[in-house]
């Protein structure tokens, strides 16, 4: 019997860069949070601390505002796949590179070519893993909030000894988007295809009359797959953020699912994802 | 010498009350986040436990959504006044009724007429006092961020043995803006006028060429007073979100101003209000 | 008619500052979150970005670091008073400064002199406010979460159309203790009072038969009041935590207050102050 | 070529379960935050919303409450092995379950039997994964926020053409433990277990003479190992939070390694699990 190292990664988290492109008076802003991961040789320095092999998270920091400049952040995908495969190509002790990025959106207040305000809804997210051979891209979203106030049902479920919940044919269904989806086209246009999946997403949640969450989780996710060809693999987690509908009677009041208290917890999480049957899967892809 | 009970309010924060208003097919909503306070005769409660002059939190919390049946949600601050006014005019004992409003916005997913995603930038909010015979409205906003990538510099300030900070001509300026602002009109069309001082707010902002925030947070409240009759003061809480241009000189790289490191703590932190000087104060409308 | 500023004051926010003595291998440290807001004439610089009466943020954290280096932490108290007085007296424009202060408590890991854990409980809060002739120093804590799972009654409350909350002879009392206390002396052992205040706050939370919340606030703040003489103001916020009794009956299952839901929102929130009645008010010394 | 259902699964997140034992005046607290995820036969109910195998979430959270009077919570893992053998053994269509639980420590307040104060370092974690046939338990903790003011050094690692750290012989090494750990042996006694474990991580993160953060990691994941024959594997995620000495030169000061800044962002994270060479791995033990 022996103690041995298992798994294991290291890099700079949350970094966070603004990127300016000046046309004259006409800017552009990307606005990201980097995450750098780095594994390979890394034996020594867990068993003895000798650091020949591990290059250092302060410069993997460096990197990411030097590749700001020299290279421009074209989207959050590409600028993750310019790191990874830099840390691959350039050090022979890193085996495996996984760059994860969060992008903020901003909107331009229209007084002149450089004011903006923060768009505020979603958190759009890419990750990247890179090994020296195999490359993905998964692109995401988080925090993207929303309800629908008819046309959502729940009823017919399993009933045993702790179910008190009452059938209903009208509720109002709400929760927070966390998605992510896997590509198998590393060259997609890459912020076109992440305001197609958005739209897709918002289209799929309202227009699917739902019996469950459950159902409007994969209805998201296929539609996703239908629309996209080169997308394989969608996955997402949806909280079921519970709206009661209040009871008035004792105050002499009806309420026809008008008045609502928006609970805060417990609530249901539904987690699933949504394949092609004929994509492989890669799991190394989403950590 | 003696001990004694001084300023004192209590009641039900944060009750969380979501208003479907169905017209067929067509729903609207509104999303609030309402605190009651109270305060009146409550000696008895503090030194004995004498509850003969208390209504429960719990009550207060039963009013939000039986008023949010009965006479509908019509803005933040119309819902403030109708709970405001009813428990000091329904309770001997409450003397001073405060009701602070969060209003979180939602935008239409245009697929159906009942399908909603939470817009995600600001928090509106409102605040109403009444005390039996006046009534104070504070409308306001938090949360708004907001960035310009020129027009902004700092030099010219004082400087003694602690100062290392060099002037700059041209810097990001970014920062949250927190602002709440007075009205002298209780009939004011509560959300026409939010949407007008938001706008101006953005203008002011993005229109001012900025020396210092200061400067620029007098302009933006000087912006709503000078357009908004009825508003008498506007009080400004604004962080500034510190860009740091990264020194890429170690590299080989300069930096022309396009590549920040956007920073988390210390930020610096400016507060101010702007008035009309023919207004009387009522420091009472802010607590 | 005009427009005009009014209040207003900046400075530099959450400076984060850790302070090691070392004495060989035995080390202490203070670990402080400062916040510095400066008010004077700063009108220019409000109306015309003038900054010449402009100490800049980045000085005041600048001077964080050095005094901590050349003065060392007593105290957050202490440390608070140094700078608040050194930014008034060495900058004509300055004539008012007010520093807040976050610490965070340490206890040792009893292996080197060298090794922590941060305790994790409450923080440690003071703020200094000078103007050139008076200082205030106003000590407090926040986040102090406790329970009582006995000795708690609610009943005899005022009772409308809109209450159905039944009365209770025995609940669960829970609440957050964010206090603030006033001195009337300067040369307080700031650590010594420290403990000393958190003692009795928690002994008299503990040891009050409750009948509401507010009695168990007075009763807190009462008892800082008649131990500490140079003490003259204490100010509670706290929140009603509800845990609510799990109704078992449709399982078949009493529940003789053994089961509680912890709540999140709405809360109860009940916020008060205890006086000394022969010592004048000091507004200013709370913002 | 078709689009399928891949994993999933569902259940109630966060019910804040509080628990009473009373004998007589002395009373015990149990706190926990519990979440089950149940996945199995659920195609049905994702592709066409038939809700026939669903156990609604609402019964779950219904269940951990009951459960809490029927059985009492003897730790955060028997009560989580309690719940995730109910789930699987008495519903056909549940497959798996799993159990995830915070549990929030509290203290005596010594005035009465039954008055606490909320601990507020680490919160202590377990899950539990049950498929019928096997059952996984794993402990952990998160938050214990730890920091060696001496014995932590930083030098001889990777330099590239982005590398500008120095190296450095004595540094402040700060972190929070994030820590999960994976028995063997069912029948531990679960509280004792997880105060050693807890104590051997402080022991070693105190007692390692560090070159590196992950030498440190290493080095606490073995003292579990070495120590506690019946757990398997460590899991640790430790972000480096940097605290850098100030440079005090350009006041006239030097920095003997006294005053630092505790930065927010970025930061290194450190992640790795340390394991017995001769124990299947067991990934769903994890998720």
């Amino acid at each position: 019997m022996g103690i041995t190292l298992g798994p294991n990664q290291y890099g700079k988290a949350e970094t966070r860069v603004v990127r300016v492109n000046r046309h004259g008076d006409h800017h552009e802003i990307k606005d990201l949070n980097v995450s750098v991961a780095l594994s390979g040789e890394m034996t020594a320095v867990h068993l003895t601390g000798d650091n020949a092999a591990v290059l250092p998270t302060d410069t993997q920091k460096n990197t990411v505002f030097a590749f700001a400049r020299e290279h421009g952040i074209a989207s959050a995908e590409a600028f993750g796949l310019l790191l990874a495969r830099h840390f691959v190509r350039s050090q022979p002790t890193v085996h495996r590179a996984r760059v994860s990025v969060e992008e903020y959106a901003w909107d331009r207040i229209p007084v002149t070519g450089h004011s903006f305000v923060r768009r505020g809804q979603e958190v759009r997210t890419a990750r990247v893993a890179h090994d020296g051979e195999r490359t993905h891209v998964v692109s995401g979203l988080r925090d993207l909030t929303v309800l629908n106030s008819a046309g959502s049902e729940f009823w017919g479920f399993l009933k045993d000894e702790y179910t008190t919940l009452p059938e209903t044919r009208d509720r109002i269904l709400a929760t927070v988007v966390n998605a992510e989806w896997r590509h198998t086209d590393l060259g997609t246009a890459w912020d076109t295809s992440y305001g197609t999946v958005r739209g897709l997403l918002l289209e799929a949640f309202a227009g699917t009359h739902s019996l469950s969450l459950q159902q409007t989780l994969y209805a998201m996710g296929r539609r996703v797959l239908e629309e996209c060809p080169s997308i394989c693999e969608v996955r997402l987690s949806m909280p079921n953020k519970h709206h009661f509908a209040v009871d008035l009677e004792a105050f002499g009041l009806d309420n026809p699912n008008e008045v609502f208290h928006a609970a805060d917890r417990p609530y249901g999480l539904i987690e699933g994802s949504v394949l092609r049957d004929d994509v492989p899967a890669a799991e190394e892809a989403w950590w």
